[in-house]
């Protein structure tokens, strides 16, 4: 008997779990499912009889010690900035820690305690970062063994609303976390063009997009995510002219958000006081000095040379962010009001189904010729709790957990699935599972 | 015998010392000025018979006390995040303080500990903030003993270099932190507008400025600071339907700083490494996709609509900004590469002046009728070292130590000067020594 703790119970559990329950007796484990929220926990776990549900406050020390010490390894979907908590419990109590996030500085620094205990501290292994990550390392490792000097190397990751399900103007609605979509892009992304590195403010973010094909998918719009040169040492390319990885959205969501960014309302570092008395179009009208022309005509003139199309025009409005209503409301930072809207707006519906897409595109050179090489991957959800979205993160988490608890991964200390060891076996157990790439 | 303590001998050090130095004979004062760096300590007693210069690591809790507990009361010329732990040691110590800083949020928390010890810690007691205080509230005070009813407060203040030492195109030179400089501004500017609260974020800031003519001195350009809207408040003006606080430049400043705001290059967020492989010109087309077009070029085409004039463009170029020169530094933030370039370019030569110019403009009806009101200033410095901003921030300093001292002050707890027994000596002295303003 293994025991399998998993911390979090939210929106992208779903497949997770379901994966875990399925092979549970099969595979002779015993699944504990933890949230603050017990009522969450035990709808996932739905009365299964190699499984239970527990609530847990994952700040208490002792709490969260006495479940860690009591499982074979942990399974962590709390919000980023608890992991490095479970991942001490973890340290002190000899545990393995699979999670979907990225690296943070902090859990960099549990790395040779980890692979000393004889630990392994897998992350970074969902959808993006995770099937990215193995996916691209496959090709990459595959090119470069065969002699080909890669290039250029872009990848681009969306999860979005699936073409039948896409009946809003800005094709999409929320399939993960609402917040991060808010607040996307703030910062300044990096990466490599021509050997050279390129930095794009948030402000010029979402106009500087390219255009992205998946071919039976469709068409969609990339802009640039994070860091990328990071991953130059990580994916091996310290010689490639080009890296980019980037955020896919459908065509139009890009220019219309970007209306966002320059308004100024996707900030989410101060606090607007008395929202109650106030309409969004009133709060729009606060970003610019007074007036006596109509708000959408100071917004047309104010950024004329964001050159909005009508379409463009026709989100803005439809979101209800120039309307006289009520904003409801008492304060809140810009993000926050601008969320609150949009989480009405862009609500998954029942029925709705989503989709996740990612492309990775190389240009190499073998024997003296250039060659160009796309990678795609394009799954739907099953509908509005069995998403794609929590199937793309859940799965690679699930098959890198019964991996780790059969011995299978050998490395140890704090690891991302850039290893043959780990992204072989998880990409073809995925594609058994009908997530399979195609070129 | 009394005993002063001065925290720090930097740049605006000059005119405080001075003075607490002219006066400690009269006013039977020893004065103790310490820094991390003694020389630079020493450089300010010079060996003044009534004054010791001291090294002091002022991170160092021991050695801090060790000089607080024996003096009478503090003057903290430290860097802003240093005053709270001079402000602990004289909680622990029964000290009174003197900054020029705005009073932090854990400055703050210190009002009732200090208040009931019977302590003064009197802040935001230098130029902006400290004279602007002051002198506000004494027009608003007599205002609205009058019964007039104030409709509109702006205030600008600058510290600038004077008219016949202004000899480059941006017409500005460093006269204080460079740093401060160079961050100016970031984050989102807040003031109210007929009776409404308005936003300007970063990237809309130096367009949305105000022309402001100070008779005698010259023609500015005002750009809104920080968030106003605290001073409604503050000033007692709650009622006032409009209230901005704002910062100066000469004309044409504005308009060429806000290319390098759009650019990306006043961040301070993110390190770009390498930089000794670049010049200027290599970084500063990292922030754009490659192009066969000449910089220049690129840069008005993607920011002609910040409408820049033929003198803004001057001003870049004059820069070396758009220069094949290599970057002085291994790494740093962007806003560390265009600090160390405008450190040589702005930096105040020997012989030039500096100058510090306020104004406030109120409106108010009064008997039913409305009027207007400007109240303005401007010093000159004399030289290179004895500046008007070391004059403007070190007086009122040290004239409100005095005050202290010698008990004419009577309120406790964590202060700014907007009461009448602080602002009228503090004023009446300054006026004394030259610091008039003329309505």
């Amino acid at each position: 008997m293994r025991k399998i703790l998993v911390l979090g119970a939210g929106k992208s559990s779903y497949h997770l779990i379901s994966y875990l329950l399925q092979n549970a007796s099969s595979q002779n484990w015993q699944i504990t499912v933890a949230d603050a929220s017990l009522e969450l926990a035990t709808s996932k776990t739905n009365n299964h009889p190699s499984a239970k549900a527990v609530s847990l406050d994952i700040r208490n020390e002792d709490e969260r010690n006495s479940y860690i010490s009591t499982h074979d390894i942990i399974v962590s979907l709390l919000p980023p900035a608890l992991h490095y908590l479970a991942a001490l419990s973890c340290l002190s109590n000899n545990k393995n820690l699979v999670t979907a996030s990225y690296v943070s500085p902090e859990m960099h620094t549990l790395h040779n305690d980890a692979q000393n205990k004889g630990l392994i501290f897998l992350n970074e292994c969902g959808l993006d970062p995770g099937i990215d990550h193995m996916s691209a390392m496959k090709i990459i490792h595959d090119l470069q063994s065969q002699g080909a000097e890669i290039t250029s190397f872009k990848s681009y990751t969306g999860g979005l609303i699936s073409p039948e399900s896409n009946n809003n103007p800005w094709g999409y609605k929320f399939t993960w976390n609402p917040k991060n979509v808010i607040l996307a892009g703030q910062g300044t992304a990096t990466y490599t063009q021509n050997h050279q590195t390129k930095f794009i403010p948030y402000h010029r973010l979402f106009s500087q997009t390219e255009k992205i094909n998946i071919e039976g998918t469709g068409e969609f719009e990339g802009y640039a995510n994070r860091n990328s040169n990071t991953y130059l040492e990580t994916y091996n390319l310290q010689k490639t002219a080009t890296l980019l990885r980037g955020t896919l959205r459908y065509p139009g969501y890009c220019s219309a958000w970007n209306l966002f960014v320059h308004i100024g309302i996707t900030d989410d570092n101060y606090q607007v006081n008395n929202l109650s008395s106030l309409t969004y179009h009133d709060w729009i009208t606060s970003y610019f000095p007074d007036s006596d022309k109509p708000l959408l005509e100071v917004l047309q003139e104010k950024f004329q040379h964001l050159n909005l199309s009508t379409q463009d025009w026709n989100r803005i409005q439809w979101t209800g962010i120039l309307d006289k209503t009520p904003i409801p409301l008492k304060n809140g930072t810009p993000a926050d009001i601008l969320l609150n809207l949009l989480q009405s707006k862009w609500k998954m519906q029942p029925g709705d189904l989503d989709l996740v897409v990612m492309q990775h595109s190389f240009e190499y050179t073998q024997n003296g010729k250039k060659h160009f090489h796309t990678s795609s991957l394009s799954v739907k959800g099953e509908n509005e709790t069995a998403t794609a979205m929590s199937k793309t993160v859940g799965l690679p988490l699930a098959i890198a957990t019964k991996l780790i608890l059969n011995e299978n991964i050998k490395s140890k200390g704090v690891v991302i699935p850039v290893l043959p060891e780990i992204y072989n076996p998880v990409l073809d157990e995925l594609s058994q599972l009908g997530i399979t790439f195609h070129s």
